[in-house]
Order: structure tokens, then sequence, then C-alpha cells
């Protein structure tokens, strides 16, 4: 075998969850190996199936003692970046203060708008770290994040920057999603209009212009956008040449999902109470559905996501933290996993499909989300029995190696001293 | 200042939340210092009160970099050494298969029993760990396990012997309780009363006699055993020297909290089902409420215990994570906390007092739960700015040292290499 052949490594003793589609559940490959090139995935079958002997094969050979490999996680739909935080509101509820009381204190979101428009660029990295070096000590190997705690064009575009910053500081691939169109700025109380034209004559074509956004999202719901603003926002990103995102439905059915399939969104998130229309649109136009069970906790819903109506129309399923100061202060990924499964009643496979292959889908990408020859080796190690494992605990992380571009590091120490600038 | 009143360790640039009642909200004290000598705390207030310069008083000076610190957490309710786990089972049942066919597969606690009792000790010690030491990163400096995994005495003797060799391999105390009534085993299927005997008579005394049990437990609902049953548990323990625990109204009102304030039991724990009656009793005996989140949780339970009740009769409130293979495999006590007010309505310093103080007194324990001079050095900081946020994060882990017996380590070091036996 001539060195151009020669893998740079190769995993041995252990199982594999490929999460491609077809016979085996989570099209899992026991006793397996996988070899990684070039930081893509060269090789992966039954032990048995190898050309030779591992040791001929690659330049490195890691026995991974019989744990299971799955696809690097992918958290598909984050306010990652954000100033403050809302534990005091959240103290303040819980002790009784009245909805005036809470105002007064400063709460709602306006509060982590006012804290991100006073923090700068290095501040909003310092501060989003830690979340992130939580996300990632559970696998987590891409994470989308959103801009909309500016609502001004100069905050929205230093959140995306601080986003991209972060891929920067740590093995993580960032994606970024302008959210402009998230809640209404004070500046624009009365005039929701014309706080819609900022962003599509002002936000939007800027953050395309630099490059900053790979996609454009928006808050569809009677307390924020209505679904004619959204297709403003929506016509002003593909005539930027950016796929769009939704809120979606989350608490009442505004047609929003209906709109996003018309513009061939990559996906409409929340959808607590998405109807049959929204359903069939999205199964037409190939929408995900990205499911936020940290939301619905922490919010105490009781209006299930039609999970049966979507199922049965075909439409995939991503699961998310939604983490942000407000209604989903989650940095667990697996935590979500078992909440879907919990709260959703998603079967574990589902949801492990809706952290890898379904979530590549709902961020565009085609390169990962599934173990198989010529994706990006983004991997992880567990030291499970069986993938189920991984949605039944609740609160533990056994995640013993975590590979980004094909290069492995031990997730469990940390990232302590790399701290930003 | 002569050696003799030097103390071994002062913590400096911090704030304490040191959860004694009294007018500050979690007992705060800002810009504090912590001093500790031989185990014990020996000075705790402001830090402009120190009698000198901290680096006369002590040894050693930690500069906590402005941190908060807590008692150390205290988990009063777990199962946590069980042979096997039950993700197959929990992924049958998503997978809409039949209670009929989960039972052939061998679901349900019975075959926790039957890999329970084929694990010898150093098996249920090694599958114990991980989850001890997903507990301990979080600041948990004391955890009580229960047996009741075997049914049959040899096996009910081993699980405390295990949960012993836990407290000897990390830095815990570990506070064990006998629950040999804690389900009918198949031996006894149609004898109650005998499998009765059995515990009463020789699982009791045996536990007893060989100092392997704190407490003893039992767990009373029509699917476990009788009031009159859990009677003659208590009879025995209390022969037996032995304060009382109990399982009760976690499925209906069996009025097992009655019969546990009788008792002067320690704590009733779950408690969903609870009667008027059972909160004057408990209040009235002094016996702490004990409430388990990650249960109700997990088995999607709609019925909350009656928290504005037992918060106006005083009945003071714990919160645990009956960590347990069947309906709570949960390893993140924060994350109890997170679910006691989300779900529960708690406020975040009810929350955090039930994980300190008031699951010390659901112990027996009155020389820890909170900081004051004299109790046990056993302590945790947190890279926070308020106490609330350790409620109000969800999957997030702020702990930066955990210290026990006044020994201070680094949490996110872990235990990698000390592995059991
Ligand atoms: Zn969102
Ligand atoms: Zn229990």
């Amino acid at each position: 075998m001539t060195t151009a052949t020669r893998w740079d490594r190769i995993w041995v003793n252990l199982h594999v969850a490929t999460m491609v589609p077809g016979d085996e559940p989570y099209g899992a490959i026991g006793d397996a190996a996988v070899a990684v090139k070039d930081g893509r995935i060269a090789w992966v079958g039954p032990a048995q199936d190898l050309p030779g002997l591992p040791a001929m094969l690659a330049t490195e050979v890691i026995d991974a003692g019989g744990a299971w490999m799955t696809p690097g996680l992918i958290d598909c739909h984050t306010h990652l970046v954000h100033g403050g935080n809302r534990a005091r509101e959240f103290e303040l509820r819980l002790n009784g203060a009245s909805y005036e009381e809470i105002a007064k204190a400063g709460g709602g979101i306006l509060s982590t708008v006012t804290a991100t428009r006073a923090a700068d660029q290095d501040r909003l990295v310092a501060d989003a770290l830690p979340r992130l070096d939580a996300l990632l000590a559970e696998g987590v190997t891409t994470v989308e994040v959103k801009s909309g705690y500016g609502l001004e064009t100069d905050t929205e575009l230093r959140m995306l920057r601080a986003a991209r910053a972060l891929g920067r500081l740590r093995p993580v691939e960032i994606r970024t999603t302008l959210l402009g169109a998230h809640a209404l700025p004070p500046e624009f109380a009365d005039d929701a209009e014309a706080y819609v034209d900022l962003v599509v004559r002002e936000m939007i074509p800027a953050a395309a212009e630099a490059g900053l956004a790979d996609a454009v999202d928006a808050f569809c719901e009677r307390i924020a956008f209505s679904t004619a603003q959204t297709r403003r926002v929506f016509d002003a990103a593909r005539a930027a040449g950016l796929p769009v995102k939704l809120h979606a439905e989350q608490l009442s059915d505004q047609k929003g999902a209906v709109l996003a399939a018309e513009f061939g969104a990559l996906s409409a998130d929340h959808l607590e109470y998405l109807g049959t229309d929204g359903v069939r649109a999205m199964a037409a136009a190939g929408t995900v559905a990205v499911l936020l069970p940290g939301a619905f906790y922490m919010l105490r819903e009781k209006q299930l996501p039609p999970i049966l109506e979507l199922r049965s129309a075909g439409v995939p399923i991503a699961i998310s933290t939604d983490c942000n100061p407000g209604t989903s202060p989650v940095t667990s990924l697996l935590l979500m996993v078992n909440m879907a499964c919990t709260l959703f009643r998603l079967t574990p496979e589902e949801a492990l499909a809706g952290v890898t292959r379904v979530a590549a889908r709902a961020l565009g990408l085609e390169d990962r989300g599934t173990i198989a020859p010529g994706r990006r080796a983004d991997l992880a190690l567990w030291r499970i029995g069986t993938p189920a494992e991984l949605a039944y605990m609740v609160g533990f992380n056994p995640c013993i190696q975590v590979v980004r571009g094909g290069l492995p590091r031990d997730p469990r120490m940390g990232f302590a001293g790399e701290a930003a600038a």
C-alpha cells in the first residue's frame, strides 16, 4: 500500500451509529472501524472488512475501548451570544413579583437588548464562551448562533462578529443567522413598519455584504412581527442571496410556517401551534421542523407540537437548545434529546437524528451529520452500552472524545486557560 | 498571634451564601472571607472584619476571584448503586411497545433486581462511580444511597457495602439507607407479609449489626407495601436503633406521611398526593419533605406536591435527584434545583436551601448544610453573579472549586485514572 492511500487516523474497537437512514436503527454498525483523512471520513464499516491491519492503514490507530461513535452533535438554533442574563427576572417571578414589578426592575427581552448594546465584542465573546464550552463538552461540533438582541445595525453586526470569533477560539464551526426581526426596539415602539424598513434596507444588506450572516431569521408572532412583515424580511433575504429560517407558531398559529415553506426556508422553529396546512407546506418544501423542548419546559407550555402529523407527513425533525437568556437558558443538547423524548415523545433514534443528520439539514449543511465516506470528520465518542442511553440519562455526559475535522480531543479537559482576549 | 490560632486556609475575594436563616436572602455576605481549620469552618464574615491580614491568619490564602461560595451540596435521596440500566425499556416505550412487550423484554424494577443480584460489589461500585462523579462535579459533598434492588439479604447488604466503598474512593460522605421494603421480590410474589417478615427479622437486624445502614426506608404505595406493613418495618428499625424515612404519597394518598411523622421520620419523600393531614403531621414532627422533580418530570406527572400547604405549615423542603434507573436516571442536582423552581414553583432560595441546609436535616446531619463556625468545611465555589443563577441555568455547571473537610479541589479535573478496582 502506497503512502498516498494511507489514512491519517483510524478508530478501532468501537460501535458506530452512522445515522445513515437504512435498515439498522441509528444506521448502527457493531464492531466497526472508522478512518479519516484530510479532515474527512475516508472509510467506515465492520472492522473485519478493513483492507488490512489498522496499523498498516493509518498513521495513528485509536482504540476506542468499546465506545460508541456518533456524528458530532449539531445545535442548530441558539442565541448563545447575548449580554447579561435574566436570573433576576426568573427569581422575581418565583418570589411572586407582579408583571409590573418585573418590568420596573428592567425584565423582559429589552433588558437583554440593553445589556447587549452595552457590551463590546470582547465582552460578548467572553460571556458566550462558558456556554459554548458546555455545549462542546457534550460532543457538539457545529453551533448556529443568531443575532437579535441589538435591534439596530451596529449591535446586530457586532453580535454576528462575536459569533464568528467564537469559531476561531474553539474547535467548532459557527453558523450565523441575522435575526434583526426578533423584537421591536424601543426606538420604534409605535412604528413596526419603519423598523422592518431598517431591517430590510440596512441590516440585511449590511450583514450580507460583510459576509457575516449565513441565513436570515425572524420571529413571526402577535407579540413580534406579522406574516406580512415577515414576508418583507424574507424578500430582502432572497434579494441578498441568503436562505431563511423562522420562529413560527410558538404561541399561536400565524401561518408563519406556510410562509416559510413558500420561501423554501431551511427550517421553521418551535411550532407548538402549527396547523395541518403548515405541516403540509413544510413537507412539500422540505423545510425542517426544529423543536425546542427547553423553551417548552421553561415556559411550562401545555400545547405540544404536532409530532404525529409531522412524522406521518415526513417532515424532518431537528432538536436544539434554543439557548437564550429569557425562555431557554439551556446549555445541554443531550438534555434536549431527553426532553424531546420525555416531553414530545420522540423516539431516541428520532431525537438523535434531530441533533445530527436533520440538524445539519436545518442549517443547509450537506457535508455533515452522518458518518459516511466524504463527510466531515466531526465525530463524538461515548462511553455507553446503546445509543438510546444518550436519550435516557438526564444530566449525565458520557462523552469521552470529540473529533473535529479529524482531530481528536478529550472533552473532559475543557479549555482552561484558553479564555478570550 | 500564636501558631495555635492560625487557620489552615482562608478564602478571600468572594461572596458567601451561608444559607443561615436570617434577614438576608441566602444568608448572603458580600465581600466576605471564610477560614477553615481542622476540616471545620473557623471563621466567616465580611472581609473587613477579619482580625488581621489574611496571610498572617492562615497557612494558605485562596483568592476566589469574586466567586460565590455555598455549602457543599447534599443529595439526600438516591438509588445510585444498582446493576444495569433501563435505556432499553425507555426506548421500547417510546417506540410504541405495549406494556406486555416491555414486560416480556424484561422491563420494570425486577430487571434492575436481576441485574443487581448478578453484580458483585466491585461491579456495583464501578457502575456507580461515573454517576457519583457527575454529582461531585457539581459541588456535591454528601450523598445518600439506598439499597432496594436486592430484595434478599445478601444483595441488600452488598449494595450498602458498595455504597460505603464509594465514600472511600471519592472525596464525599456517603450516608446509607436500607430499603429492603422497596418492592416485592418474585420469590414472595404471593406473600408480601412473609417478605416483610424477612425484612424485619433478618435484613434490618443484619444491616444494623454490620453498621451498614444509617437509616431505614420503605416504599408505601398500592404497588408496593401497605401502611400496616410499613409500620412493621418502622418498628423493626426503631428496635434496631435506626431512624426512618419513607417513599410516600407518590401515586396515591396512603397516609404514609402521617405514619412517618408518628415515627419521627427524618423525611417523607415524593409527596405528590400528600393530604392536609400529612402536612400537619409532618410539620408537628419536624419531618422533612423531600421533593423529587426528576421522577415527576420523567413520569410526566400532573399532580404537584402541595407546595403552598407545606410552605405555610412550615414543613422544611429538600430537593434531590432520586437517581435511579427506572423513573429518574438523573445525575445533576443543579438541574433538580431548576426543576424544583420551574415545575414546582419553589423560589431559587428555597431550592438552594433544599440541597444544602434542609437536605442535611433530611439525613439527620446537624454538622453541615450551612456556612457557620464549627460546621464541616464542605463548600462549593461558583462562577456566578448571583445565587439565583444556580437555579436559572439549565444544564450548565458553574462550579469552579469543591471543598471537602477543608481541602479544595478543581471539579473540572474529574477523577480520571482513579477508577475502582
Ligand atoms: Zn429562538
Ligand atoms: Zn426513591
